[in-house]
């Protein structure tokens, strides 16, 4: 193997990226979220890049995989993993409570310090795979063992949200939807300017009627489109059971109607609605008792959660063996993780289901050209490496607001963004219905 | 991608290998044992070797997708299995009996029309990440995500045999091993040629008791070396739990005791010792039952079977997932399949037990240069490609013989072979004990 595919230098830039005012049982995306940029330059002059989540744990934690990479080949991808756990040796768990400011809430699944590990890595997976590709003239896709298709499809991820966020920060031209007639004039948007066919909306921010109401407003509005609704686990048992009866037949899945893979067990043997998950199967370990216990029908993968594109696929084929299908699910994240998720979904032949993005709702980005959405698809690039170029400039903009932040954005936190509206919100207590 | 990547011509090589009378339940083998040699072609004037069974029903699938295959990427290997799928359209059972002759027997596991296609897919597999390494000066290792250990190890693959062949046939100098003794002798000269630790024995050939003695005197005369028996589905669940009964404590585990998931369910049940298997799981759609029922706790590997090394990486990830052990499977094999299986072990991180091999039983090989043993080990190529290279000459030599026989060796026939030293036999009703 030659030097030229030998890491010289990593360089890791936090970034605040805007985020519009969306909704969900946990509170409100804040004004602005963070995300680190993770580049890896090889010894033969190539650069490769990766995104994960940005929070301080996430740093942390990258900083020393950062330090101790130079010297590893790019192609050493399943090194990483041991590297990450010898330098991360610590606490199997991360934090027991909900406020330890690593996670969203809770909306990320379970918290421990591997799956911590796992997202830290995937971004300097991602970024091996592009610098691999770059130098080889072959596509991340390539390196997985091809594409078994050219485009992927992607859905609608419709949120009930507010025209702009209560203490300033950007704002779009969106507008409030915060009924079912804003939703469907939102998901008319989305497809007028996108293309999408599925439509997945997030749920658990009203009273479950409510949000029965959006979907049946959905179903009127675009017959035949496959409807998704995800609360986030905020539905008890019985509410869970209720919606899925008000909604059989209209739903492609309901995702995460309860919290758990107990109440999801108990959920998925009362209804015929298919139930996924992107949070009570989050980890390898989960799976044996979620799957033996019938609790989901599909997981929404993702590769930031699971460690990376290699990983993603290896999930794909768990789930295939067991007759589980397979999603994607999306956070907050910028075209680098989409590219990424593009080039590892094409590889993946059961893949049946339009992958989720927020995408559409980042109208920053750190790329020189954004993903554009074609009939709700992404054409899968066949260019070097991921396909895509980072925009220096932007890269720069973006690092100083998260260095000029006073620390109130640095960590993701939608409960304390919903305090700037309501003081007196806490994190609402499952299930909330 | 450049167009140096395209496949320009496959060719296929048939050989009979010699092979020497090496006992089992069904039989004995043959004096030569067919396998098929895949030579892919790149435009860019590269070429990449891959192996396989080599009986007549493996060529009648390789040959259509030989055809095929021209003008696809060989960083395409995902595509090989829908074009595979394709050109292979039939029943999707291959023969109910067991003289079908796809077969050693029901040495290989359960038989389907989809297990065979993949058996024919990982030569092309393997020849396409060898073409692909050969081009981009990678080893295979590092197109699998790059090793996690230098060395492999090996397990030295004990046999009850005869001296000669009845009815002729290339004779070694190993002599007849046929009880305790004679196994122990041959163990001795294994560790002294290769330095094996490992040992395991095929039994199913005499009365139980007489091999549960040759597992002893094998304790005996190396304390403390793991020490495995495999039956190949011989005896009954009685037989099972009390061979494991009296060998409890002296193996590492006990490898298809009984047949079927359903027998061995019951023996697991009944035992602590560690149950193996090639024969019960030995494709993905085996497994969810299997594992449910606890009927094995190492799953032995095989590229060929399973369909290659990138699906050798999924069962991987499927066995760590439901923390089931990882083991190797051999059949009688030449250098090139030594390599894959060297490759993608190398890159497992939790193959925790040495991988079986028949390769020092077999005296021929098509390459220049024959993998050497060393401490029971072999070190993991950084050459590119698998790091191999076709005797042209050697080839052409077993290709001849191959094309020379009347018919009786191209198909692996244990039970035949068997006939020539007594007419009457016939395959052993299963459970023989
Ligand atoms: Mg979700
Ligand atoms: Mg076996």
């Amino acid at each position: 193997m030659t030097s030229e595919l030998l890491i010289d230098r990593v360089r890791l830039t936090p970034v605040l990226i805007a985020d519009p005012p969306l909704l969900n049982t946990q509170g409100v995306h804040q004004p602005y979220t963070p995300r680190l940029i993770v580049e890896i330059a090889t010894r033969g002059g190539v650069t490769g890049v990766g995104e994960t989540y940005g929070d301080s744990a996430y740093l942390g934690l990258a900083r020393p995989l950062a330090e101790a990479l130079p010297g590893h080949a790019v192609t050493d991808v399943n090194g990483l993993f041991r590297l990450a756990d010898q330098l991360g040796a610590g606490p199997a768990t991360v934090g027991e409570g909900r406020d330890e400011g690593v996670d969203a809430g809770g909306l990320r699944g379970v918290r421990t310090a591997a799956k911590l590990r796992l997202s830290v890595v995937s971004a300097f997976e991602v970024a091996c795979l592009d610098a691999l590709g770059r130098t080889l003239g072959l596509p991340v896709h390539a390196l997985l063992g091809g594409k078994v298709r050219d485009t992927v499809d992607y859905s609608a991820y419709l949120f009930h949200r507010w025209a702009a966020h209560p203490a300033g920060g950007g704002k779009d031209d969106w507008g409030a939807a915060l009924d079912p007639a804003g939703i469907v004039a939102q998901a008319r948007r989305f497809t007028t300017a996108y293309g999408f066919r599925s439509f997945k909306l997030k749920g658990g921010v009203f009273e479950p009627d409510r949000e029965i109401a959006a979907i049946r407003a959905l179903a009127d509005a675009f017959p035949g489109h496959p409807l998704r609704l995800d609360p986030n686990g905020a539905w008890s048992v019985e509410t869970s059971v209720y919606v899925a009866e008000q909604l059989d037949g209209l739903l492609e899945y309901l995702e995460d109607p309860a919290s758990g893979t107990d109440r999801m067990a108990e959920v998925a043997a009362r209804t015929r609605v298919p139930l996924a998950t992107n949070m009570c199967v989050t980890t390898f370990p989960e799976i044996p008792d979620a799957f033996a216990r019938g609790a989901v029908r599909i997981v929404l993968s993702d590769h930031h959660y699971w460690g990376g594109l290699h990983r993603t696929r290896e999930l794909a084929a768990v789930c295939r063996t067991f007759g589980i299908g397979l999603s994607m699910h999306s956070n907050t994240h910028l075209g680098i993780s989409l590219a990424a998720m593009t080039h590892v979904a094409a590889t993946v032949p059961d893949l049946d289901h339009a992958c989720d993005t927020h995408y559409p709702w980042q109208t920053e980005d750190v790329l020189t050209r954004r993903h554009v959405f074609r009939a709700g698809r992404l054409a899968v690039s066949d260019a070097p490496g991921l396909g895509v170029a980072l925009d220096r400039e932007r890269l720069a903009v973006l690092h100083r607001r998260w260095l000029d932040d006073d620390g109130s954005m640095r960590e993701r936190d939608d409960a304390a963004a919903m305090r700037r509206a309501d003081p007196r919100w806490v994190t609402p207590a499952v299930p909330r219905w």
